[in-house]
């Protein structure tokens, strides 16, 4: 079986992330790729490497091609936008969204952080692309929400603890680190080498992020009340990866929050519960999220770290995972475990 | 006035960046250098960039030289050594430690986290040298201990809050990122280029860091009671710099904070309280420590980020303040506001 | 066919690389690895990133177990080492050396710049495993001297253009420059970040590094006669990269130094000849090298600038291309010309 | 004596770094700034590390305020907008002009290069700025044409020599790499820490880059000849920091090519010739040039390197060194040779 594939939006970062896994998956084959900036171009002339390897002409969105050529499709498009295009894409064709237009399940925080949503119905169907953690519904979706970089790496090591009730829902701080590539390829002085490069700075404080909704709307779930978190991201001087320092209030010890976080990851792939502490590099390019858990003898507190690579289990790695589960293909497939490393 | 200066231990990078602050301070003169390691080398054999500048030959410890020949000396030796040697040198020699050994000022939590004290008698004599806090017992001061960069990270934003008692002395969480400079010079994984360069990871969680009890003796003191605090120690793949991001309760809003901060610094001229959020890219090579404080309304945590220079302001900077001070010079002196930026 | 395969000295970045590439390698499976230093451990204690996907037992060398266990072997020893323990693995097991000791024809010239040879009778069987140029010696091939990396950036741009004799065999000049993972795992303040990071320095000039006989032996072998080069080599601040920038003397236009590269690497898929300039990044992970050639209308002097990753096709990815080449397999197989990027 | 200073285009990085180093120079004061987009505000709402040390309001350019107010003007205005601004500045007020409008002595090659020049009566005044070879006409010139940061860096160490005839006019080759912050803080992908972090590439090759006739002019003026070169410019992923090397034929050997620099530059305090291989990181924030020179016995090619930060020595601290050199200061007052390391 050879699943053909459309994407929207492809010469982004999750575009050429999507292209390089996607090229190398021994079950999918790119057949359609959409860019309203460049239509008409090949995607090499955006993406110069992409020449000689996988190459394709980049063509304006059209539902009736995307019906014809595709079985599913990855949407890159920004917030606001992909909602819109997803809503023209016809049955049985499934999709995969990489935008937030589909995390939020509740319409008002949903308005309240980005814009009125245009397409309620469909949001419905749609399911929260965490794998770990919804495997069977994204196995049966047609539409599925692919999760945010900052609410993977927080809601994997959290979601198993809320859910067992062995670390509070209450005074959550989540301290995050993100490399420059979340951003996006868009120029700012925000991602000028001589601004960001050697540096290292906070941009995001207090419950300003738009990630904090999604995390919430998450959390709440797993504890079975509201949960509210404070959050603080930050910008590394690299390109890819992400770190996160989470504290929680525990009356658990570490050997049993470490074995809860083990016993709920057997059995997945791509979750590791370590003893030491984890470095982005350990995961760079890879799908994997690394985590560990401290906490002191007598202390209330525990302190959870988690990586992963954001382009990748953060954004187009977990969205092929996906789409392995939508397709019946082992979750694993053509994803790597271990980095390009050093 | 011409200070005559020794630097006891002068390869290292506190090492180097003296020699580059005070090479250039117009009342200061370097006349003696020590190394254990490259005694009767010149130093430019080491740093090979002095060469034609501030060069000079590595003499053996001589406490009798060093009478002579010296004002004041600075010693960059590590904790252990570093009181052994200061012992040795005589009265009315004024010295700057920059090693742990004279910051903690109970005997039992030093041995505890280093070794036994060898001079506690010299203990008394100590005086913390965080010079916007203990600005007139420096100038005083015969013996000043130089303090840690994280902790001069985290109290200068937090001593003024915790004496006026707007923020809560209790369950106050430290997340700090630092360059790798402040791991040394040494050899290490840890410092390979290829381990930690386009990485970032955790190396100490909890209360592991040698820091927290220096930090934690001064947060007690300015609140009145014992603090105790969770501290995470992360490395950014760049050479210098340093952010701390601090969570904690307060009932005041985010305006009465920062007018707390406004306050107390008014008049310190290497302290600046900004409504953005700083990067280190800000005061890289300065003496300069800039800060903030974000608080949602309604929210009982307040998060406060604040970066320096862990070379300068967290190290040889700050020696070379405390010393301004300790010879009745303007604290400013031969120390720059304005970073090499880009 | 599932090929199985022995690593000697497994636990450096080549051998990294190596379990990397062959992990996702859809005919191969390592069955056997060697580390003297930590022989008995698994492979990660020393990688930790390996726990859980390409974990295993480190052994000593032994040459029954290799027999017995593999059909490949790669080493990853270091030159001198390599050839000792080389000459004791039995045939038909064939064997891949990442080291120099099999790449230099002349016994002399090998004694000059490394050693005495100890088996040059194993030297006579040695193919030079350049795929793109030797490949079908290679494909018959039971031992193959993997080229040196920077070998490899300079040779597949000027092998086929001193083969043609449009560019003339003189006056040469090689200025390179490769990312620090070229220096190993090794410590040294070469490798420090603090050191290199944020930096760039040259750090062989003339004719001091050990990779100028190899080249010259080559580019003499294309050119019909003896060939001498001007080579300095620089370090990048990066992790991984190379990048060659080649001066050369020619009579031709640059469509014709173009169309001669272009038609030697016609069916070559880890080749590519382009028109804009290549960047290290373009290449980072991937088996490729990516070259241009450009020429003033009226000089004598052509510049030719190639980049390829220092680790994959200038050692391990270059390598399992030969060991495709020896098995029958594509010799594209298990490798990548998509890039990580950004 | 304290210069009243202007600065024209002062939020640029060239501008950034007058700033910081005329804040602490002991003989000047930036009494007037102006910005065409963003005249109006502070500079620290530009630059924002410039709060409560350098701040001032941004002018429109007023040729009155800077005849009242100016001795003399910095111009980082960008090529071709510079010299007009200039031509309306009134005698006595001396001017340094950072942008390429008065270094080219020829109108019908600034024509080929940039456009038609609109004030060719200056040009005849103007001295081309190169301290340690035009020293004594700088001291008596009113307008100083400063340097560009490759030719800084490639005729500190061949003017001696050409002019010497030691090293021959013909078959230079020059093979450069800088930090980004040369390419300006405008916004492009050339420019994104995502596509130049962690990376390296050739940007300009053969003699498309607008430095080759300003380096060739003075060249040529060296020999006594016309001398060409092939020149390539490559981005390093660091901020600052530019690194040359360069391919001459000589007869001589290595000493006395050695020796005729070290003669030359006796007395220069910004100019070392070393023995080892220079790093950029050796000369960070100096206004330094270290260079060196290897010849291999046998040889006709001799390599030199040299190495510059390209905003200091290679932009704004030779402007400064100018200013000293015109008002009769010690060129050094101001500027550092001890570099911010590590």
């Amino acid at each position: 079986m050879t699943i053909s594939i459309g994407i929207l939006g492809a010469t982004g970062y999750t575009g050429a992330e999507l292209i390089r896994l996607l090229h190398r998956h021994p079950g999918a084959r790119i057949t359609y790729c959409s860019s309203r900036q460049y239509n008409g171009k090949k995607i090499s002339d955006v993406l110069e490497f992409l020449k000689g390897s996988a190459d394709m002409v980049l063509e304006e969105f059209d539902a009736a091609a995307i019906r014809d050529r595709c079985e599913a499709v990855f949407s890159c498009l920004p917030h606001g936008a992909s909602m819109d295009f997803i809503a023209r894409i016809a049955h049985p064709v499934k999709v995969i969204d990489l935008s937030a237009d589909f995390r939020i399940r509740d319409l008002a925080v949903y308005r309240k952080w980005y814009q009125e949503h245009t397409c309620p119905d469909l949001l419905n169907d749609a399911v929260y692309g965490l794998c770990e953690v919804y495997r069977d519904d994204i196995r049966a979706a047609r539409l599925v929400a692919n999760p945010g970089c900052y609410p993977t790496s927080v809601l994997l090591p959290l979601v198993p603890l809320l859910r067992e009730g062995i670390v509070e829902g209450r005074d959550i701080i989540v301290d995050s680190k993100s490399g420059v590539s979340g951003a996006g390829r868009g120029l700012s002085l925000k991602t000028h080498i001589c601004e960001v490069g050697e540096s290292f700075s906070a941009y995001k404080v207090g419950r300003s992020h738009r990630h904090v909704p999604e995390i919430e709307q998450e959390l709440s779930l797993a504890a079975g009340h509201d949960v509210a978190i404070e959050f603080t991201a930050h910008l590394i001087p690299i390109s890819r990866g992400m770190l996160s320092t989470i504290y929680v209030t525990s009356a658990s010890d570490e050997d049993s929050l470490k074995d809860c976080l083990q016993r709920f990851y057997r059995g997945s792939p791509f979750v590791r519960v370590i003893d030491g502490l984890p470095g982005v590099k350990d995961v760079r390019g890879t799908n994997r999220c690394v985590m560990t858990v401290k906490k002191n003898p007598g202390s209330s507190r525990a302190t959870i770290v988690s990586v992963i690579d954001n382009l990748t289990k953060g954004a187009s790695g977990q969205a092929v995972q996906c789409m392995n589960l939508m397709f019946g293909l082992d979750e694993a497939t053509g994803l790597d475990s271990v980095p390009v490393f050093p």
